[in-house]
């Protein structure tokens, strides 16, 4: 084997995506374990560092063939220690060190970061974002996730809560009542959980948002309502991330980004209409690519760089 | 002689400010020069060179006791090129070539920056922002400009736009129309004119912004109802730049902050009800140290950490 692999983990709630990627970011091999949340998570950091030891063995190979490891993680990380905080869903206690205890464990450096930042990466790496080196990424899923990147690093903040998309505020006055505490975050809004939400102020139910973007199609007026009024939200929100940070790119991903351009089209208009008009002239706005391997992906793109 | 200086100007429609400054922000010497804004403001920069080559000349130096300059500018400065664009107040065309210009005049290495930021980058080294890389500058003047430093570094975007925190919209519907051709910027509210505009929205009028707070004080209810509406927009614009970059600091400056509490203990109200928790957990909201010479400092801090 000639150049060192780069290797990175994905921690999710119920998997855990794992893979040996080259230092150009091709995935080599990918799998997947289950997340072990018993003992409030005690035992995800060994499964991971025992997972990665017997696939290198697999191959003939050890930990010298690597050259570090990039982990996303399911909260906020601390720039600096390298701890996660809030990953409430997988039962670590708030500041679990978890770049401590994989570097004990695989006697590598590694990294961590908020798994919406490593998707961020990854879309800029090797996905929509490709050739430029600042992006945002919006995740519209069960919830709103979100990173931001300029100049090809992501902007972390003091306490690893920069980029926290779906929390901006859209509606300031009689907002939905948030997970966080907060009323009117985009989460409320635009994710599945919102669009359903959105579909119940106008008097109407839905099981998900799969069928509120179905009736629309068929013609339902407060179906076609609630996708404009949810692109007209993320329109605001990603127009005035746009006015704070002029980025070549804003690319939406997540399952209510599958509905294409039934929400892509009015969303386009709502940025045009809530962003700088310079800022506009450089924008653009790009379905994300990568799907399920954003996450791996941006994981070694930021154990890549961090060891350079 | 020992130590370098480092110059620096600050641009600006009726005057230019200039200093010499250590290599620790402290200022040597400062002084002003007329803004000449005939023939497109084709004589600034042979004013500019001048006027250093004479300060330099009474001190009996040359451009050799000089590490760098650094200059801010009336508009959006490309990061690459360092041509300016938008002064259409001291007339320049749109890629204006400073640093080019200014590079041939001084023979020395030259580097813009639109003023707003180089006020931000002088908060965050020498001001308000003392102590941390993590900050952001909202200037509360006849318009509302801003900036937004990270790592120490400012967020300059593809094109120089970012930091446009005055065209962030905070009335996405219904907003007033902005001189950017969009419509609800918070310039549009919370700049001196936007006070008076408020204030206009209650059916009243006013001089100016002083005035509203005067009468505020003295218990007029619309008065205090336009102050307590400027602070929920800009408690809402700071909140959502913090839920998107997580700083240590936001500084207000300009001089609707020379209102002082009446604005900013409101204004620390709003910003909390719309920040995440997480993010508020570490920001302060503080009033500008440096005044006019923050655009100074920040300059020659630009100029400082682009040579390095």
């Amino acid at each position: 084997m000639g150049e060192k692999w780069l290797a990175a983990c994905d921690i999710g709630g119920t998997s855990i995506k794992m893979a040996f990627l080259t230092a150009d970011g091709d995935i080599i091999r990918k799998w997947s374990i289950p997340t072990d949340r018993t003992d409030s998570g005690a035992h995800i950091v060994s499964h991971i560092s025992r997972s990665f030891y017997n696939e290198l063995d697999s191959e003939g190979l050890t930990t010298a063939n690597v050259s570090a490891v990039g982990v996303g993680a399911p909260g906020p990380a601390d720039p600096v220690t390298g701890t996660i905080s809030g990953a409430v869903n997988i039962g670590w206690a708030n500041g679990y060190p978890l770049k401590k205890l994989l570097e004990e464990e695989l006697e590598l450096p590694v990294f961590v970061e908020n798994d919406a930042n490593c998707a961020a990466l990854g879309e800029m790496w090797r996905g929509a974002g490709n050739g430029t080196g600042d992006v945002v990424c919006v995740t519209l899923g069960t919830g709103v996730g979100g990173g931001v990147v300029s100049k090809g690093m992501i902007i972390t903040g003091v306490n690893g809560a920069a980029g926290e998309i779906g929390h901006i505020t859209v509606m300031p006055e009689n907002g939905l009542l948030c997970n966080c505490g907060k009323r009117g975050c985009l989460e409320t809004v635009a994710s599945a959980t919102g669009i359903v939400n959105l579909y119940k102020m106008e008097g109407k139910d839905a099981p998900d948002a799969r069928t509120v973007f179905e009736r629309a199609a068929e013609g339902d007026e407060a179906g076609k309502r609630v996708i404009d009024r949810c692109a007209f939200y993320l329109g605001l929100a990603i127009g005035n991330i746009a006015n704070v940070m002029n980025p070549a790119k804003v690319v939406v991903g997540g399952g209510v980004s599958e509905a294409g351009d039934a929400i892509l089209i009015p969303l386009e208009r709502y940025v045009r209409q809530f962003t700088f008009p310079r800022a506009m002239d450089v924008l653009s706005i790009e379905k994300a690519k990568l799907g399920n391997d954003a996450g791996v992906i941006g994981a070694a793109y930021l154990a890549k760089v961090m060891t350079v």
